[in-house]
C-alpha cells in the first residue's frame, strides 16, 4: 500500500552519524567520527557486581514495573548531586529519570512546541535534538558559535524576528560538535534574553562533568531564578551509554507535563539500571570515577591535538577544548566538509561535515568533528594520519 | 512564569491508573487494580546467571551505544518466532525493538497520524495506547466490543463518518480490560475494511502468549497481505516489566520511519536487556517458561472466577477469560463504575473503572477491571471478600 506519513515525520531521514555508525563494519576503517564515550571508561567489574547484588537482594523490584518519574532514591540523589556539583536549587525544581538525555530533549520539544513553532540553536549544533526537533515539526534558526559561545547580538536578532520561538536550545558546555564552553558573561545574558522574550531555555549538559581543563563555569540553570531553563543530562558519558539512563530537572509544572508523556512513550525507563547507577553512587566513589575519565580524556584529546598540530596546523583551524569529547576543524582554505568527509574516507578515516549539525540542512560549511574518546591511541595517530594524507 | 504548552499535551492528565499504583502505598489496601505480570513470573535465577556471563563475556557491546533498529541477533530470533508462533512472514516487513511494547504504539501513532486525524479503537480499550494517541492530538472513535470482538457494523460505519481515520488500534487477543478474544471471522473482516476504507491496523499483541485456555487465533497480521498492518508486542508479560524491552512487526517502509523518529527519541533500548533476552531464547526452553505462566494465570483466573461465582454472581456480569491478566465486570443493575470503584476503595479493595477505558473520557459505564496477575492467591481471595462487602 502508500503509506501516508505524518507531515512532522515523512521529509525526516536517518541521522548521518548513525548511518555512519552502521557502516563502519569495515574493519580498515578508523572512525573519528562518534560521539562515543570510551569503552575503557565503563566500571564494568562493579557494575557486575551490583548487578549480582540486584538480582539477590531485590529482584522483584528491579524486574517488575515502576512508577514513570523515576526510582525514587535515584531521584533524591540526582536531586542532590544537581546542588553540590551544579548549584542547581530543586525549589520549585523537580527531577525525573528518562531513557538517556535523548528523551529529555524530545519531550521537552513534545510538551512545549507545537507544530510552526520556532526553537533557536546554536549554529552547528547536536544532530539528535535537531532531528528530534524537527519531529515535532518545529522551524529551527541556528545562530552563530562564536569561541565563547552564542553571538548575543544575533542570539537576540532571532528572538525579535522569530515571535514564534518557545525554546533555545543550549549546549553550553563543551559544546557538540565545536568541543567549546560558553563564557559566564553570555549564559548572564542569553538567560536575561530569555526573559525579555519570554521563552524556555532548554540546557543540555552531557558532557559537563568531563572537564579535564579550566575552570568550571555555572550552569545557566543555577542562575534560573524564575524556572526559566529545562536542564538535562545523562549518565551516558559516566558509567554505559547503552543502559540509556538519563536525567532532566526542571520547573515542577513543565516536569509534571513531560511525565505525563513519557508515560505513554516508555511507561518507565529500565528500572534496574536505574538502580544500578543509584547503588554505584552509594556503594563506590563516582568522583573518583569520573576523575579516572577526566585523566583519560585529557590524554586522548592532547595526543589528537599534538598530530594535529604536527601534521595540519597549515592546513586546519582546530578548537583545543578542556572537556567533552569533540574537536571542531575547519578547512583554511574553505574547502567543504562534505568534499573533506569523503576524501577522508577514501583513505579510511571517517569525520563528519559540519553540515550535518547545522539547522539548514541544504548548507555545507568547510568544517568537520573529530572524536578523540572512541579511537583508541594507536587509532587516533594513524587516523590523524590518513587524514593529513586526505587532504594533501 | 507562565508556561505555554503545546496544544497535543495541554489537556493531558497522568494515567489513572499509573496514579492509583502510586497511591498503593497504604499497606492495607489490596489491588485488583494494576496490569503487572505476576512476581512469580520472572525467572530471576536464569536472568540473573545470564546477566554475569554478559558482563563477563560481552561487557563492551553490552554498555556501548548501540544501532536504533535492536540488537542484530534478538531481530533474527524475533522474525524467526514470529513466523514460527504467530504465522508472521517477513517478506516485506522488518522487525525493531522497542521500549516496551508502549513505544511501539506511541511511535506508530507518530509516524502516521496529524493532530486532527482519527483512530478508531475499541470501546473499552487500553489506557496507555488511548493517551499515547491523544499526545499527538489525534481524535479518538470508540466502537463497541462484544464478546467475540469489535461490533464489525459499528466499525463500518465510524470508518465511513471519519474519512480522516488513519488508524484502527486493536487488541484482537485477551483484550485490555475485557479479557476477551476477537473470532476469527471478524479478525478476517476488520482487515477487508482496512482495505477497503486504505487505513493501517496497530494489533496490540502483549498477551497472546498467555493463553491458557481454548484455541489459538491466527493473528491479523498472519492475514495480512499488502502491509496493511503493524504488530507490537512485548516481553514484559513472559519476562520483565521493568526492564522494558518490546518488539515491533511492520511493513519495512513503516519500520523504516518508526527507526528515524525512534532515533531521536532513545537513541536504542537498553542494549544489555536486548542481549539478556536474546541468550535467554538461545539458552534456556522460553516455551516451558511461558508454559509455566500459563498455569500459573489459569490458577488465579479460576480463583478469581470461583470467587466471584460464589459471592457476586447475583450482582455482576463478568468476563470468562482464556488468557491474558484481566476480567471486566459489569454491574446488573447499572450502577456507575466510578460509584463501585469509590465503594470498593473505602473496604481497602482497588479496581479500575470502566470509564478510564473509554475514548470519551465524559463518559461513566456501569464496569470495571479486575485483574489477577499480582495479587496473591490470598489477596485474590479476601480482595473479592472486600469487593462484594463493597457492593452489599
Amino acid at each position: 500500500m502508500n503509506y501516508k506519513f505524518s507531515n512532522k515525520v515523512k521529509d525526516m531521514k536517518p541521522s548521518a552519524i548513525r548511518e555512519i555508525f552502521k557502516s563502519m563494519s569495515d574493519p580498515e576503517m578508523i572512525s573519528l567520527a562518534a560521539g562515543n564515550p570510551s569503552a575503557e571508561s565503563f566500571p564494568y567489574d562493579k557494575m557486575a557486581s551490583i548487578s549480582a547484588r540486584i538480582f539477590a537482594e531485590t529482584p522483584v523490584a528491579a524486574l517488575q514495573y515502576s512508577i514513570t518519574e523515576g526510582y525514587p532514591k535515584l531521584i533524591s540523589q540526582m536531586a542532590k548531586r544537581l546542588k553540590e556539583k551544579q548549584g542547581i536549587g530543586t525549589d520549585g525544581n523537580d527531577v525525573i529519570i528518562t531513557s538517556g538525555g535523548q528523551q529529555g530533549i524530545d519531550l521537552t520539544a513534545k510538551v512545549l512546541c507545537n507544530e510552526g513553532d520556532v526553537i533557536i540553536c546554536e549554529k552547528p549544533s547536536f544532530i539528535g535534538a535537531l532531528n528530534a526537533f524537527r519531529s515535532y515539526k518545529v522551524n529551527l534558526v541556528g545562530v552563530d558559535l562564536e569561541k565563547d559561545g552564542i553571538n548575543i547580538e544575533m542570539l537576540e536578532d532571532a528572538l525579535k524576528n522569530n515571535p514564534k520561538t518557545k525554546l533555545i536550545y543550549l549546549i553550553p558546555t563543551f559544546q557538540n560538535p565545536m568541543g567549546i564552553c560558553m563564557s559566564l558573561e553570555k549564559r548572564k545574558k542569553v538567560l536575561e534574553l530569555a526573559e525579555k522574550y519570554d521563552v524556555v531555555i532548554l540546557e543540555d549538559n552531557p558532557y559537563g562533568e568531563l572537564r579535564f581543563g579550566g575552570e568550571d563555569i555555572p550552569t545557566i540553570k543555577s542562575m534560573d531564578k524564575n524556572g526559566r531553563v529545562v536542564y538535562c543530562s545523562t549518565f551516558s558519558k559516566i558509567l554505559s551509554a547503552g543502559m540509556r539512563v538519563g536525567y532532566l530537572c526542571g520547573p515542577k509544572e513543565v516536569v509534571q507535563k513531560i511525565v505525563v508523556v513519557k508515560q505513554v512513550n516508555d511507561v518507565h525507563t529500565n528500572i534496574f539500571f536505574q538502580m544500578l547507577c543509584s547503588r554505584f553512587m552509594e556503594e563506590y566513589d563516582i568522583d573518583a570515577h569520573i576523575a579516572d575519565i577526566r585523566k583519560l580524556y585529557k590524554r586522548k584529546c592532547d595526543l589528537m591535538l599534538t598530530e594535529l598540530d604536527n601534521r595540519l596546523s597549515d592546513k586546519l583551524e582546530y578548537t583545543r577544548p578542556d572537556g567533552g569529547l569533540f574537536i571542531w576543524a575547519t578547512a583554511k582554505n574553505g574547502e567543504s566538509g562534505i568534499a573533506i568527509a569523503k576524501k577522508a574516507v577514501a583513505q579510511k578515516v571517517a569525520v563528519v561535515p559540519g553540515s550535518t549539525f547545522l539547522a539548514d540542512e541544504s548548507e555545507d560549511c568547510p568544517s568537520f568533528r573529530l572524536n578523540y574518546s572512541t579511537p583508541s591511541d594507536e587509532q587516533i595517530i594513524e587516523g590523524i594520519a590518513r587524514l593529513s594524507k586526505a587532504l594533501d
